[in-house]
């Protein structure tokens, strides 16, 4: 598994350039950078805590705890187009042995695959099932998937959705109890000041970890969805008795042209 | 029925870190707070008063009335998980049933069956119906059930759309009052205060309670359409006279992997 | 026709809660609240008279007309259980004089029908149109009377949302003439009051007004699309001469369980 | 052509409402009102000319010309209702002639045809094309047609889009500037008026041009596509030799009842 | 290649309309539009850095880097409606010979086709391939296309989303620094003026940069969409050895009139 390269640079150009505002906000005065914007425990708790509050009302308890699992693999992908390739390779390998020996010949590999929705529909291929009943088994299959995933995809939506919304409320009561006691004219500010860490603190929840995170868990299940209905493709073919070069052109119809190409080069070095 | 956890943690944390909020911007003055955020009868009877007012203007009363009905239902739900995992068993135990002694043999047993659709679907197969005359009837019904959960959701995403905009009007309806008489400054703030206690209210009833239960109530109804699809599912393989495996593992495409292995290792160690 | 109660509680909470808030901000002082609130012909008109003349340019000008005609319908709307069970009833003792004497039988009765719909679907039905003819030609009569209630409900959303955004330049407005001539701080107060009146009153027709309507003609079409949809399938059910309790069960999934088990118990009854 | 009267009305009514709200905001100086709304060249120059320059980055040339024919109808469009008798008429007209002379009789009549849309169709049925690839053509053309009048419509609604952001832009350009020089505290308030112009200008280029436009527009399209399924439909009645009742009836079941019962009435006038 | 005009003239009077206000509001002083709106380099690094880290973030790294080769092609694009005449007269080209020679004798022509779309879909039908494999491989060809640059359009809209975030983060970050110390109150205007130059930079990134060109980038998609479609209705068309003059209409009704009329004169012409 290779670290996924543009959630490096992300984080990394994100926060540091917020943490760079925060400094250069605070003058340079790390002591009053951390009492201005970060040693505000209400304020946090209000909008952090309030808006995770939110979020479990809003959602069943298992999607909430399947999202640690589903984060942890997104950081650690690897790039999408190596798998293709690699996944081309393999399937194309599939058809060429079931070419040669007859589908039956794939039984004694499926051992070997570690991926398990290739898996089942080799074994399904082997065992003779109808066409029709295999892609209706691995279709449902993928969309249950596509659905769970969206539902992990939807938690993180949901609190940057509650996130900016908790933090307006803290806004709001932190202006009402400043607007009910204005007799020292020098105490507005600091307060006001006070009552909009909590919505920018909300903006920075919503902005800086749930949308960026759930468009990334949104694209890589989208890539996904695009290999399991290669892998459906392809096992139908292969079912078919399809020639494997047959079997690869069908694949290479889902990448680029360029990556398309460099595949076709490398195929016709071999 | 097991008291759904999430929602317990949610209203915990929800309300507890807004009380929290409420609590330390009052500088832990009961009174002060009591006085200032909980004591405006005025504010509440507009914000919330006025958006339940637009409610019904906006809804066929039923709906209303229904409301009641399902909220009482989603704060005691059984975990989703559990749900599936009976639900397979159950199944295969009525295509073991109807594997061995045909499905008519299955008309004694439609007596202890609870779930009245299943029950319906059990009728239907027992009674020698068309496989796509059954498909039609329990789809209409599983679609009339999803149209109406989705009224129900409707009437709590209309007050959730609602409330932020009567506890602005209220805003509005106090800054102007406050504007055309600022002969006495001292008054500017606290009426200012009192006029953003609305907006306030708006708020906390959009996303403290309707946004997050409408999310939950939809959460719900996602999964009983996946329940009821896949009874659908299992109904129409039971009358084809498929394998009670070959059911087992169609249902099983719809839950997740990891409980996927679970379950199929339980059903091994049978 | 009974009036529908909904409508009546809506108007008299939220309008009647709106009027207390507007009572209280004058200090429950009638003349000081005409004056800030209601005496303010030049604000009534741009936001009103501005956002109607929007809808004008917006919409052809048949649209604007068909509106008051449908508005007059929604405020005096049957309840619509009773409608369903009226409704259902109705088909299923058609299906019965069908099965008794042949649908050519229903011919006499064709006079007698109120609804137009159920009336034109009989007649194709006794004409012996073939049956794909008779679906194609209902169905393409309920999506044009859908399309037709999508292009009222157009209106009253379009005056929705122009109201505010009149309303908002009418406040810039305001506050241009404002900002300009600061010489007399005193009359800056009042004159901004003003300015948001405007705000004020393009929130409350939008949320008071326009919203709650269109949400309910919407709920009222959503009703008569699953009417017409139920007739349609009665008619189709009677004409392929199946058994009236076929017909009833078919009608039945479209309601909801607690209502189908009261109609079930009372046909049991007779 | 008759004009649209709406478009009139709505003109009349959007306009003068605004600009009797400039004329009370200036106290009735014709001067005052120019200087402060209208004499504003930098601010109109701004929102107007940045956000046209917006559409044009957004849009391929040929859309934005394309746009300014299609206003020039939109302005002059007959009443719809008109419109769809006179077409029932018409193909109901050409359905008599092809029932008592055969559809080749028709081949006389093609080029006193104005509408090019029902020539094209007549001719394919003249012609003996297959009843399925005559629906694949006009069907078609009637989707490229749909196609470009929305991509015509998307740059009305891509300018209402930009105008109020380029307001907003230029708000804060006129801000920045005037904060960052508050030494003359009576100029602040004539500064920030100017500042508030733009988003003023970017609203009413939005709401009180673009959006109505646009939304003309649609209703317009919608029409003419329905317009287009009626001759669809008509035509494949004309060709499988219908009788003519039964065409003008399948045609009737686009309009609405009361204008059906006012056509069936004129028909047996006949 | 010819250069698209209207991303000229948009950039010109976007970008000069814009730098028209800023000279404006700096009354000429081109060191003062320096210092007071460019010479930001800390706010512009955090709205401009910031809201690329979240892009980074929200993004695979492939689609970030395909970015850049996508928009050099957007800003030199042929007209459309030239590519549209060009492209039917080169299929009617194919379609004379396939109908003179058969269709074998494209075979010698592939070599000299240069898009390599269409040298597919030829080499497929010279090669027999069924004509529902044929639009099947083409068409998954056209979606995967289709799906990438709504993947490439996507990097710029979440860049057009995050950008303003930023900003407005950024601006409650100078906020809270200034309302903390107002000890100095001539500071306060100065202050204040630094932190709204964020939400400028960031609605000018959204609404000069991301939304023009993601618009301009999908109506590009659009055409090129319709053009894949023309391609395939062209190859299934010549296979099926239909007349070069049916080839030629089917593609005319994808065109708009006007077009179509001068098309076909000059056709007539020849």
């Amino acid at each position: 598994m290779k670290i996924d390269l543009s959630s490096i640079i992300g984080i990394a150009l994100g926060f540091g350039m917020i943490g760079l505002g925060l400094i250069l906000a605070a003058g340079g005065d790390m002591g009053l950078l951390m009492a201005l914007y970060i040693n505000q425990p209400a304020s946090f708790a209000l909008t952090v805590g309030g808006s995770i509050g939110a979020v479990f009302m809003s959602t069943p308890l298992e999607r909430v705890q399947r999202l640690a699992k589903v984060l942890m693999r997104y950081a650690f992908t690897d790039s999408k187009n190596t798998a293709y390739s690699e996944l081309i390779a393999e399937m194309t390998d599939y058809a060429t042995e079931a070419r040669r020996n007859g589908v039956l010949a794939l039984d004694a590999r499926t051992e070997e695959i570690e991926d398990s929705f290739i898996k089942t529909g080799i074994q399904l291929a082997v065992d003779g099932t109808a066409p029709d009943k295999i892609e209706e088994i691995l279709s449902q299959e993928k969309a249950s998937m596509e659905q769970r995933h969206e539902d992990n995809q939807g938690v993180l939506l949901k609190w940057g959705e509650m996130a900016p919304a908790y933090g307006m409320i803290g806004t709001l009561v932190g202006l009402v109890a400043m607007l009910a006691n204005m007799s020292d004219p020098s105490t507005i500010g600091p307060s006001m000041a006070v009552a909009l860490i909590t919505t920018m603190y909300g903006s920075m929840v919503a902005n800086m970890i749930c949308i960026p995170l759930a468009s990334k868990l949104q694209a890589r299940t989208a890539e996904e969805v695009t290999r399991k209905q290669m892998i459906i493709d392809a096992i139908l073919s292969i079912q078919n008795g399809d020639n494997p070069r047959t079997v690869e052109q069908k694949l290479l119809t889902y990448v680029e042209p360029t990556l398309r190409e460099q595949l076709a080069a490398a195929q016709s070095d071999k």
